[in-house]
């Protein structure tokens, strides 16, 4: 059994309006010290099968074709 | 300049359909190993300040406050 940590977030150069919503949220609240904040998904699977290089090539697929927008999003995983 | 990771995610014994409908979709894809997709929400936070025990209590607190809901969410963070 292997667990999958996959963490999708937009592209650098992306606007993040729900990031800017709390960051601006954050500063009503007094935390003045806040720079910036950026808002993604976090995603945790856990598979039948042992790690891999089969399972890392099947976790690219799932994030290119389900997981991730690769217009406008990128990603990164880790497996354990 | 410190940066914060944090991970949000509902807690263990909370049902999560949107995992369950990405688990869903991921068999109808082929993917048939895959056991379980739980999913959270991942935010970076770019911080002034540097790091240390004053931040480990603000990012506490902004997550009480804000980022998670405990009642059925629960969230660990890194400080880089």
């Amino acid at each position: 059994m292997a667990k999958v940590k996959i963490f999708v977030t937009l592209k650098d150069d992306v606007l993040d309006p729900q990031g800017k919503t709390v960051k601006f949220a954050l500063d009503k609240m007094g935390y003045r010290d806040i720079d910036t904040v950026r808002i993604g998904k976090y995603i945790e699977i856990e598979t039948r099968g042992s790690g891999g290089k089969e399972l890392k090539k099947e976790i690219d697929e799932i994030c290119d074709k389900l997981l991730a927008n690769p217009n406008i999003e990128k990603y990164t995983f880790s497996i354990e």
